[in-house]
């Protein structure tokens, strides 16, 4: 690091812009303020910063055009004298797996980009962002604001079969937003926590950042085993689940289990955090009700979240807390984090009070419902499977089995975007009977480009290994 | 809480229905989804629908007026039958002191939200949001957007002197979504932290909520006393400091005190929390270098929010994070709250980029300047007081001694709004000559209102005693 600035005022300020440009933090060809802007920013006189552009104008670092204003000069390499330990210290060694630069068709998990009502949406913003009150400049509630709560409380009491107040509900930043608070604040650290294998990997990862033992519990037809969970751990203090559509393997959690479950949370103490993530999108029967409504004795913690439902960029969630905690993750809103910007709850709240979000979810329903239908024909001819073998009550992805194998291809980081956003199972469990399927999403294919998307997968994968 | 749905379909729909009626949930003359609309969302057929909804008219519960659609009775009381366990069992006790409900011109520790430059920011919000690419709704760098970060970069090395890379800053929900980082990354538990007194009050809501023992060091003309801190505890993990303008004394630490900081924080492997939150709002002399600038050894975390140079509610902020801490740091990011929405990201890095935010603090270091000079002005003719006492050299604050004295006044909560948002200093701290003195904001009072506010702020302090 440069030593602190020292000396005349017009070598600091040649000493700041210089080492931005050594630091590589300002590129050649970078524009820089003009001298009257910088000495006014500085609370200098004009000439000391004149003297300092006229110094580095000198030395080559920057090139003063006139109306074109002052820029760092774009031929400039990094000067040998001074190498840059900065920027060649870290390679990104100690980054995780990137995610693709551009979005891919196949990416499981999310929702249609292309079906989303930019237009209603978009206006919503505008009004917003023009009007915007002092009140919605201000500090906002942190808990969530008071409209959002409100119209989340009515959407689930008629759409999940869930009854709670809107002080009951905390708005959170999506489901890793939720759970980061739910980790901390039932104080997991050291405990043991049942998880779903396979799952979202990201939640293997944050309560394993949060201190707390991920105990990986098997997934049948019937949703995740829970005596296998009271037979390995029956003091764990949490349950993660997904009863809706599991991830991925998309079983819907059964009546008996979700009883079972509830019991063991009530005998041992513990909580459940039900991740609803996508409970909105089943394609066959009625829509389950959520685990919540069964919930009498204040045991679970269910998570929503507006990433599969509107966007994930949105970042905006919502836990439903017992009564008995919501002293506690209150607090924990308005200590931790502060609330969620004012502007995205106040559109959101009226996409949801004026009708939009109940009319764009049935017709994701529908959508979905016929892209994954036009996709899974098209992958069982391209790969001849039979399309039973992927078919699933509901959710945003399909298990594509490869009769071929995927060989050395199962280990190919998803991050480099290789199989169209598809992603091996084999990096989201150990298990061989996953060794050779991919998780496919199907929500961003149009039922017209199915049958080419088949045709490219088929030929990345088969052509691949 | 009901009875989990049994019996048949329409006899769920109706439990549900009136359930949500009789807990208040859905209030008086609330509109209910038309029967087709209810029963595509069910699954049901809409005949089932039809049942229940004649059985809630005729009980009284709910309206069908044809083509005014299906709206809860208006006049529905509280069915005697059926008392509202929910809402009646908490009457807000577990809430803390409430904001106001309106905003109000005094407030303390705001920006000016009339000066705000609406509609350049406005048409960038709208562009964002019209424009709305697959990749901006997807999920987004936890750390934070590149460009914004690159942006927050350039920012911060001209004007506050720290040289860092766009990979060693994180995008935070503010200062409040800072701390709540810093508290768990840390792993303060426990431990002790210093901090100012008076200071910031959510500074030790947050650290006491983090279990950490936060010890209160006194604050004089040259900042935070750094000696007294060694002296009272010398192990402390953190140390929390406004080294630019503390609040809400206005003092600047000194360079001693800096120095000396530093140099404990390096003994003692401590980590500093510079929380530069108005470093910008500088009124004499030349804004002051960052503590952070004269960092060597990787002691400070560097916290600047855009709460103050933009607006709360946007709830944005960024911390740069020491080299030897990033990896953690940035794993946080990821597990707690999987990062910030990409519009409002997106937005304020454009805003940076484009030159409006250097405008902007430009223009209101001028404006606030004015404003203030208008508002001491005002205040030291109407409460016959030296406007020396009421001056500093920065901040969007000011400190109104009342010679009459405050009495019992000085309890009056701040969320009732009684001193149009000034707020009594005792409610910061116990410091007995801080007993009779108002925390006064100036940014939102314009210069031709600043003799009205005055005499306003008078007779409700001297008229209220």
């Amino acid at each position: 690091m440069a030593p602190p600035p020292c000396g005349p005022l017009y070598r600091q300020i040649y000493d700041r812009v210089r080492g931005s440009i050594v630091d590589g933090q300002l590129a050649p060809g970078a524009r820089l303020p003009s001298a009257r802007v910088m000495a006014q920013e500085m609370g200098v006189a004009r000439g000391t910063v004149d003297m300092a552009y006229a110094i580095l104008a000198g030395e080559g670092y920057i090139e003063t055009a006139g109306r074109a204003g002052t820029r760092v000069a774009p031929d400039i390499g990094q000067p040998a004298s001074q190498p840059i330990p900065h920027r060649a210290a870290r390679g990104g060694s100690d980054r995780a797996p990137s995610l693709p630069l551009t979005f891919l068709p196949l990416t499981p998990g999310v929702p249609s980009f292309d079906l989303f009502p930019r237009k209603a949406w978009s206006q919503l913003v505008r009004r917003h962002a023009q009007s915007l009150s002092p009140a919605s400049m201000a500090y906002p509630d942190a808990q969530g604001s008071p409209q959002l709560r409100e119209a989340v409380a009515a959407y689930l009491a008629v759409a999940r079969g869930i009854r709670c107040t809107p002080d009951e509900i905390i708005i959170t930043g999506g489901f890793q937003g939720t759970l980061g608070l739910v980790a901390h604040e039932l104080g997991i650290g050291g405990g043991s926590v049942w998880v779903e294998d396979p799952g979202y990997p990201r939640i293997v990862s944050a309560l394993k950042h949060a201190g707390a033992r991920p105990i990986p519990l098997p997934v049948d037809g019937d949703g995740v085993d829970v005596a296998a969970g009271i037979a390995a751990a029956s003091d764990a203090l949490l349950c993660v689940v997904a009863p809706a559509h599991q991830f991925p393997m998309g079983a819907t959690l059964s009546l008996a289990r979700r009883m079972q479950l509830l019991e063991w949370a009530d005998t041992a103490g513990a909580m459940v955090l039900e991740d609803d993530f996508d409970g909105e999108f089943r394609y066959q029967g009625r829509p389950l009700p959520a685990l919540k409504s069964l919930d009498c004795n204040g045991r679970v913690l269910y998570a929503g979240t507006f990433s599969k439902t509107l966007f994930p960029g949105m970042r905006l969630g919502y836990l439903v807390v017992p009564p008995a905690l919501l002293a506690r993750f209150r607090n924990a809103a308005r200590y931790m984090e502060g609330g969620r910007p004012m502007l995205d709850q106040a559109v959101v709240a009226e996409f949801l009070a004026q009708g939009h979000f109940g009319r764009h979810i049935k017709r994701m329903r529908n959508a979905y419902r016929s892209r994954r239908a036009a996709l899974v024909e098209a992958l069982a001819a391209r790969f001849a499977v039979p399309s039973e073998l992927m078919s699933g009550a509901g959710g945003l992805n399909l298990l594509l089995p490869v009769k071929e194998g995927l060989g050395r291809l199962a280990a190919v980081p998803w991050g480099e975007g290789r199989f169209l956003g598809a992603l091996p199972m084999a990096q989201l469990t150990g298990q061989p009977a996953m060794a050779d399927t991919m998780l496919v999403g199907f929500t961003n294919v149009p039922e017209k480009q199915a049958a080419a998307m088949a045709g490219r997968l088929y030929e990345v994968i088969v052509g691949g290994r």
